[in-house]
């Protein structure tokens, strides 16, 4: 069974060189691709969203970490939210909004393992977001990692961005005071207006940050949510409380550079407030995922939790340009590329 | 009840002057101070032994950490192991040995808090070492913040030192393979030879630590233990590996800095590698001590913990310069001062 409107090419965004630095459009490579014929078992998926996310920048480096290197080439990886246009697989049915690991690219097929998407909880790009992996890394690194109790200070970097924004409102609903870091007084007065954090510096306003977030965690910091990394993280941790933990979700700040930038040295000072600080990826909690979803898609139907988008119009060109941006903060709430229209049979929200 | 032979006066070793950078001669003042009257439940102790260690440092610095600052013309800070002289509480009995915290004198009055030590044990001295903080340190600080599990590979910093020394040997009754880092060949070899331990790197050879490191660590290293901190730490983290933990229990490579220095920032590699690094101090664990203290003396007296000591002879006066020099790792093992001989009648081991 096949929908009459796939057509024989696409377009999709590939790796045209290994940035040194700050990446810039010449790195990437739009080029027309056939679109996949899915084989016995698979799916073949129409990108309606595509998501931009910092963690995209370390696979574009010749260093394996915790996942494969980009290869010269090849399809930039990232998660999209898309509609099956083609199955032979018995679970999904041409129309299903799925979202799945497809890449920069237009269309591409899936064996089995796409999440498929309820329409009716939220708006279907909320799966690249507050009901996706930037949601469900809010959720497992502040309450696995971060720990928090009530009556703990919550400081979270990057606070307006796609985990940031639900860390603090989690943080909010765990009975936490919760104080957000954020470039620029728009995004900060979203952060408390739109989200309700108690506060938010802007660390960008100059002046001595350290004390900007003193004055705002008047009883220090007992949980840091850390997405940012360099001279903002060291504002942060000259106020860290005693017994206090640091969840390192991502190091932004540094990861257009290809040297090791220096910093203050912390151990000693981590011994005498014992400080605990923990690096984590949100797919070490992978067997848990369905039941964080189930909490994150009720408060969002409850409007417990709110979330802010930052959809980019042009198609799949536009990535690189949008994602040239994210790392140096230019987006505002969770960033996507719209692919491709929505279905109009899709309910409004 | 009084032993007759307490003298009037002692000697006492006070802060004279706040020290930038490292502590000279002339930064301690010996000086003659009455031996006090223990007063009700009180008793009054001879010290013998007086324990030097690192983080006394800490305390002449005028930044409150966990402790206390020592004001200039007070009596240093640090533990003993001595003889009950008189009494006026029931618990204890002149000629009882004991271990507490009354600093670098002489003669001390405690108020029932003193841990009395069963001499037939060990040798007394072990109480300021193996059977003291040092060991519960090691204890803890390895099973509890390192948690590690057979097949690791637990690499621990100022492996001859007090601390590193049991760290190693633990952590080789918990079936690891173990890398001890030290400076010099004769450190070297004592921890490999003497303690057991399945390597040693020698962070004085020169050439490059980190590829040092590598060598011994082939898999890689999943438990740090750092005693120094510093470019030793830099070349352990270097190697460190996915789902490590660091105990972080001293930076003394960074004590004698009245600045912050400038070490690469790791956050981000940590998020890769999701390390957990956790600083503490013995004392978190205090309600356990008991426990601990027996595990380590049944080991101690059953041969499977082995130590050194470093006692520096000729009294409380050469306390100065033994702590000055162990701040530049100039000890060989656990460092005392003899301040007094020990009784003839304890048993000899």
């Amino acid at each position: 069974m096949s929908s009459p409107s796939v057509p024989k090419s696409q377009r999709r965004v590939v790796l045209a060189n290994r940035p040194a630095g700050e990446p810039s459009g010449q790195d990437f490579r739009v080029e027309e691709a056939p679109v996949p014929e899915p084989g016995p078992g698979q799916i073949l998926v129409r990108a309606i969203y595509l998501s931009l996310d910092p963690y995209m920048r370390g696979r574009m480096r010749d260093v394996v970490s915790y996942a494969p290197v980009v290869q010269i080439g090849e399809v930039m990886p990232g998660g999209i939210v898309g509609e099956v246009v083609k199955s032979n697989h018995p679970a999904y049915k041409i129309g299903d909004i799925v979202e799945e690991r497809l890449g920069w690219q237009e269309y591409g097929v899936s064996s089995g393992t796409a999440r498929k998407i309820d329409p009716s909880v939220a708006p279907i790009s909320t799966a690249n977001g507050i009901l996706g992996m930037p949601g469900l890394t809010a959720y497992f690194g502040l309450f696995e990692v971060g720990q928090p109790k009530p009556g703990d200070t919550v400081v979270v970097s990057a606070a307006s961005g796609a985990v940031g924004q639900v860390v603090g409102q989690l943080a909010k609903l765990a009975g936490c005071r919760v104080v957000g870091i954020a470039g620029g007084p728009k995004k900060c007065a979203f952060v408390t207006e739109e989200l309700g954090f108690d506060a938010c510096v802007d660390y960008k306003a100059g002046g001595d940050l350290a004390a900007a977030i003193k004055a705002a965690c008047p009883d220090g910091v007992d949980v840091y949510f850390d997405n940012v990394g360099g001279p903002v993280t060291d504002a942060v941790i000259a106020n860290i409380n005693f017994w206090a933990r640091v969840a390192i979700c991502g190091s932004i700040s540094q990861y257009n550079s290809d040297t090791t930038e220096l910093g203050p040295r912390t151990p000693g000072f981590f011994v005498g407030r014992r400080v605990t600080s923990r690096g984590f990826i949100v797919s070490d909690f992978l067997t848990r995922f369905p039941f964080a979803m189930a909490r994150l898609g009720k408060w969002v139907r409850a409007g417990k939790l709110r979330y802010r988008e930052d959809i980019v119009e042009g198609g799949i060109a536009k990535a690189p340009e949008a994602f040239i941006g994210l790392l140096k903060g230019e987006n505002f709430g969770k960033l996507q590329v719209r692919v491709a229209p929505e279905p109009a049979s899709l309910p409004r929200h």
